[in-house]
């Protein structure tokens, strides 16, 4: 297939840009790209239109719990949230069904906001899984381990049964990876973070878990041993590459420079820490110092939306805001967090992440025919400050269609939204409980 | 006409919601709310379905210059932007065609949005009065005045004549209200103050400003006068409820009870003030206060969009991090701020910003089909934290169909794009010089 008309943000080492260019793939691997002249060397490639839109990488979530949209726009302002409200109301509601409900609906989302690929942590992981393959997005997907019974767990620390059974089953998959997700450091003993860390090394998947995004998981770790989540995760020798740690808020220059020479990599999800008043990670120091770091929404019900976009915005506003500096973060900076900045935490920037011959078709056109995308003097300033997730018309993962003309082919969404109409008194009457 | 199968949020005083609810108006007026029962009152109004949608007052944007929107996406991250980029571009820019141009646009987009009164202060804003007609918004206009030669003004504080003319000629149209508009404290001196504030009465027409947006401005203040921006103005006496400032950020307590005391209505413009890095205006504490309080988008080379959505969402995500507690406010509460709180600050709030029986039939109805509209728990968390300006299915304003099943009725904006390609080449190099 071949995509013309468009202007290309290849988000490669250079942030080259071609306008009016040509993109070029074959089955799944972008095989050429170049201004308009190079169509005429594939006259048998069926051609998309771009119609002037914006060509981007497709954007990389990197990290959420996506299933979690069955319950949105519940308690959002709740003080003491995650013990006194989500723990409760996930005991009680969170079963395999929801799940492969909510992941579905998630995914849909996701797909229509140009989201290609995303990393998740849930319960009933393999829901997950499920609803990715037939969605036809790229999940890297961890099964939840803690500490207590959780809905998918009899006993503490079950999940790690879960995750060996569920890595086994998709570990060959071409759109799966599966990942093993101890929830936090507060909420697993040392021993049981070890076994996960060991499990992900036996088995060769991704670590991901939430570090350092709570002031009394820094307490604890202080008062305990005198040390940052970061460095007592350090010192107990479970930072290494493979680990995806989201937020990493409440973290210090040594923290840092830990994270730095592990190559851990790091979801910053701004929306989701701004609305949970957990304060500001120190993404733009991360960013200079080379640190491998994407953006992520983090659940819908701590950030309500599932698209780059959203976030793309708050990165610009709140880190300009909070260091007091309107130059810092530009625009193309914001957007390679959300692309290959995505792609060099999850350890795929290789294979996905930037347009660029020989990596993957997971592609976004964004048009430009709505009202909020003109004037256009800076593509990068249009996508990161006037654009919404609306604009997202056409989106190719691993070579696929999975929408076009702003419509999904794989899933009928609104389908999905009739049984949460049906659902909807029984989690209200339960969430006026607690 | 008559809305039915919608879901009511009125904003009126209680706050009431009316699921399954009908709206009727007769010409501009609402004459009767209530429950599905009431449709068999009214059987010869025209029916409008709203699809399960949610029906909340029309938006109102408290402040912006939407003719720059001809200029969006330049510049977004350049220092000292105002005095080294942002006048000099439009010295060099601006001129009546431009200004018609661009408020055509701006308004266009805010029509689409849902916004059905904005307040708007720039230069030939006759221009903007003729664009705001010809789409069918309400519009409180300002014409600037300021102490230094500016687009339409050949001479310091030339824009006091135009004034006196442009509100001669608007004063007795329905939905434009003209105004007069001194940029700010710093760009005119305490006489012409005076003089703009003296013709506000004399015209008895509302008076805008930007206030304490500025640190330098904080300073002159303070190094002049040993005053704040806001005891300065107090102490030349030209603050009273005909007032409406601009931003307020650099206010202590003492000002905020002055602001209470002299009636004056506040734009709290956070998406700008963020991405300026001027702070971060204390409007929790303002709205606890009962100050007039609105929000505004500011103008769309400052803040990119003109809708209230996104400046809902981020009224709620920044100012729960910066006063570091994720209960404070309430969905309800910023839903409020951007309607009937905007209608307080510009002193409409007896004939806009809610939906009640005698008030003016400006009315935004939002669809609930599209993904990020569901689940719904809570309709104001729906639209605060998930929506966005794309979910605008109707907007009535003043009676009048404005925008139908999310298009535009009374202009091509399309057509007004393609302007914008055709001078981006003149504007780019003009900015490139900057």
């Amino acid at each position: 297939m071949l995509i013309k008309n468009v202007t290309v943000l290849t988000m490669n080492s250079n942030k080259d840009i071609i306008e009016n260019g040509v993109v070029v793939f074959d089955d799944d691997i972008i095989i050429d790209i170049g201004e308009e002249s190079i169509i005429k060397n594939y006259p048998n490639h069926e051609v998309i239109d771009g119609k002037e839109g914006i060509l981007i990488p497709g954007f990389i979530n990197a990290h959420t719990h996506c299933s979690m949209i069955a319950f949105r726009s519940l308690g959002d302002d709740v003080p003491n949230r995650l013990k006194r409200y989500l723990f409760p109301l996930e005991k009680m509601l969170v079963d395999k069904e929801i799940v492969a409900l909510g992941s579905k609906y998630g995914i849909c989302e996701m797909a229509l906001a140009g989201v290609t690929t995303f990393a998740d942590m849930y319960y009933f992981e393999d829901e997950v899984a499920k609803s990715t393959k037939e969605i036809g997005l790229r999940g890297i997907l961890g099964e939840t381990i803690v500490d207590f019974i959780a809905p998918d767990a009899k006993k503490p620390y079950e999940g790690l049964e879960y995750c060996n059974w569920f890595i086994d089953k998709w570990k060959d998959d071409n759109l799966i990876i599966p990942a093993v997700a101890p929830h936090a450091p507060y909420s697993s003993d040392t021993l049981h973070l070890q076994k996960a860390f060991y499990l992900a090394e036996e088995k060769d998947v991704p670590i991901i878990m939430h570090i350092a995004e709570m002031d009394y998981e820094s307490e604890k770790y202080m008062n305990e041993y005198n040390l940052t989540p970061v460095q007592y995760l350090d010192s107990i020798g479970v930072l290494n590459s493979r680990m995806l740690g989201a937020h990493l808020i409440k973290v210090n220059d040594e923290d840092l420079e830990i994270l730095k020479k592990r190559e851990v990599g790091i979801s910053h999800n701004i929306g989701a820490n701004a609305k949970g008043a957990h304060g500001v990670a120190p993404a733009y120091k991360m960013y200079n110092m080379g640190l491998k770091l994407g953006l992520g929404t983090d659940g819908p019900m701590s950030g309500n939306t599932l698209d780059m976009f959203t976030q793309m915005g708050l990165v610009a506003k709140i880190h300009k805001l909070v260091n007091n500096d309107r130059t810092i973060f530009s625009a193309d900076q914001i957007l390679e967090m959300a692309t290959i900045g995505g792609a060099r935490a999850l350890n795929l920037d290789k294979k996905i992440g930037s347009i660029e011959i020989g990596k993957k078709a997971d592609l976004v056109l964004v048009e430009t025919e709505s009202i909020n995308m003109q004037p256009i003097y800076d593509y990068y300033s249009v996508l990161v400050y006037s654009a919404n997730s609306s604009n997202v018309s056409t989106v190719i993962v691993d070579g696929k269609i999975i929408v076009k003309d702003k419509a999904l082919l794989t899933q009928d969404y609104r389908s999905l939204s009739n049984e949460f109409k049906k659902i909807k008194d029984r989690v209200m009457t339960i969430a006026n409980t607690l």
